[in-house]
């Protein structure tokens, strides 16, 4: 039986703001990146998260980000190793408190916007990212979509997790189409779970113009703040669960 | 022999600004208040000030505060046992990150500020702030100069320290005489020394109206940030040594 | 002709975060309330707004609020005078930018949540933000509910704007019912118009105890940020249309 | 007579941190640029930076920042053109309701740290930011030490002062040696004021080449935040006097 990792972010409302379906999405997936007051969340927030997470059986991971609320963690900035280093191990730390209080510990870490894809080219980025990680907990599974960060993590003898994105179209190289390009994000819901399934099935992805790119898949990524969000999980969820796939957490839930 | 804990805020310097004598009075405390980002203190800032206080072999713990950078933490806030309970965690758990990473555990908590002062008379703070460090470990040591919290804090089973100032008048009630009253802060380094050495060794607070208010004390808070700060640690290090008191985290080294 | 200014809270998303009916609601409304970056609202949203509102020819006056953007500006917050005269300049300052870039001046100033709650009866919070007013531009407008706030800007010479809250039950003494209170918020659409057709005809509020207390109303306030926010904006202006009020700007407009 | 302005870094401090010797090179300056919240600052060290300047007759100007205090505004960011319009509006309307306040109005505007000299080579971030001088006052004037930012300012018809560093040593290109190589800042107080007086008088920059670079300088800049900066404010200041320079602000005062 194919089993396989759905991951979403969460825990992305802030103070009198709300962002995501996290209710309504929770049901259907088995991780939870969780924001971490960066770019997104804040301590209440981040405390109901990790305990709606809890609810529902699905892991926490951190989900840290460049210190930037107002561009959401989504713009550029240029930070030395030590700075990475260190919001990352804040942020981390940060969320495992409400793990620990919820008796339901951290699964993983998965950077959020741009310092992620940063991390994918620059080196200093995804070392420092890994080295805070690695100084945590050397258990935390990073979950990443290939990159200098995902190198790192193995180097460093890090558990990984590999990641496709549901509803994103890839290139030849692997990468991300940009979003900035036509059809860098599907929106047919059949097409979505189509291309989900064979990407599980084959572990392959197959790219925009038509080439078939192994790789060993873990995890999904599915987006948790655009509209019908909700509707996609769990139209996700149903279809793989109806193709006999198990969707299930990256570690074993026995908490 | 007589033994004390010496205990002083450190960390809160924060980015480009520096803040305190953290290097030079280092050396002369038994354990360091972590300032954990909110009222100061920054990601980079916590983790050279956990290294630094393991290099001298000083306990640290938490500092947490109000949502208040501006303020420094010092501004009354009315916030709700939820916001203060989850904000306490945040912070106890960033700082735990860089004690992990530093393998120098964390010792104690104390508040910061007008949280601390706040907590002495309001008990939704006191609970809020001992329920948090209950959730997170309940060996924690809470260090509180009285109050709600130190009530709090033994009602929930938490190993509690008593702390005195070393520089600060008390009132025939026990609490701090306002900083707005004329001989609020001792100034004269050799009354400091004596006021000190004989709270230690009778186990009794002197009030400035003459009282004498029996207490156990356990540690004694000096000031990090007034200009000889450093001089006032060192010599009141020196002169305890010369009277056999031992200096001493209250939890063992062995690190 | 009865003559009517309808004021609502407007440019509150941050960010990624979006809050209120900005667009939908504009068209209904005469004066904006623009939030300043301190609870809500960020440069760009902040510009985007005054645009807006000149595109609608709706008056833009300041929001100004407590630096507390996680509480959204409604937790009571200890500020000394010099601090709330000095923030409350600071956001005047900043909306102004933004108006003179738009050629759509200030007209008014309305403090947001706690400060303006804290200002009814703290006469240092009430001096402080009038005379911060007073020192930026003494024709701007003070919108208040009365209380301190109202009496020291009367004292000032600034001019005042007494406003009313269109779906708010009031105290016999003129307050607001607390929202604690059951029948604080009025739902039903229907006794929301009559009320406002009643308390602009009359020039009176009616107490949730039947007292009739006499008041010069100038300006009536609409939430924003309530589903159905827009709805409500539609049909009072619509309502108010029909029975021959017009709404207009407390302020000429001929920009 | 020669004349020529000194401009100068102010208003750094930031809450209970305190940056800079404002107090101390006032009275040798003749312009300041005073932080405005963003990568320093708050409002009310703005309003006292504000009335300081005023007392000694100091014209003042904004010094706008990307949004990273606790950076310091010296790590890049990539932000939209939007962004950086929208934030260098919001922080110039700041610091001009201090100035309306003080009666003092602003003179010139002087981007700061990795804003300032991102815009040299960036075409949209130097249209962003004169855009946004212009949208607010077109009489403002630009101090920038070249590139991209001057030129976008003349081509929009703004006002430009050309500013030379008293401390930093230049390349043959006109732009300055990174403070990475040796010899990037000089430190020998007589060589400073030699070299001010030289390029004062000569109206030319001298590379650390050799190459004489002519240029029209209208302002020198010292450091405000370096240790002995009052002591070099101070000595450039008596040093220019005795040789017959006359320092005055960029603008006439009258105020």
């Amino acid at each position: 039986m194919l089993t396989i990792d759905i991951n979403c972010d969460m825990g992305e409302s802030f103070g009198a703001y709300t962002m995501g379906y996290d209710a309504r999405i929770m049901p259907y997936i088995s991780s939870a990146n969780v924001a971490c007051g960066f770019h997104a969340g804040d301590p209440r927030v981040m405390r109901k998260t990790v305990q709606l997470a809890k609810e529902h059986q699905v892991r926490v991971g951190a989900h840290p980000s460049f210190p930037d609320l107002v561009g959401f963690g989504r713009r550029n900035m240029v930070l030395s190793y030590e700075e990475i280093r260190s919001d990352v191990l804040y942020q981390i730390g940060a969320l495992s408190a409400f793990a620990t209080e919820a008796k339901w510990p951290l699964q993983h870490v998965k950077p959020h916007g741009q310092l992620n894809n940063m991390a994918m080219t620059n080196p200093a980025y995804a070392e420092a990212i890994v080295d805070a990680i690695a100084a945590f907990n050397p258990e935390l599974i990073v979950i990443s979509y290939g990159g200098l960060l995902m190198e790192a993590a193995q180097a460093k003898g890090l558990p990984v997790a590999y990641e496709v994105y549901a509803d994103r179209a890839y290139q030849a190289d692997g990468q991300l189409v940009p979003r900035s390009v036509p059809g860098a994000v599907i929106h047919d819901v059949h097409q979505v779970l189509e291309r989900v399934m064979h990407m599980i099935t084959h572990q392959e992805i197959v790219a925009i113009t038509g080439e078939h790119l192994p790789r060993k898949i873990d995890t999904v990524c599915v987006h948790g703040d655009t509209p019908g969000a909700d509707e996609i999980a769990m139209r996700l969820s149903s279809f793989l669960k109806s193709q006999n796939v198990r969707i299930a957490p990256l570690s074993p839930v026995d908490g």
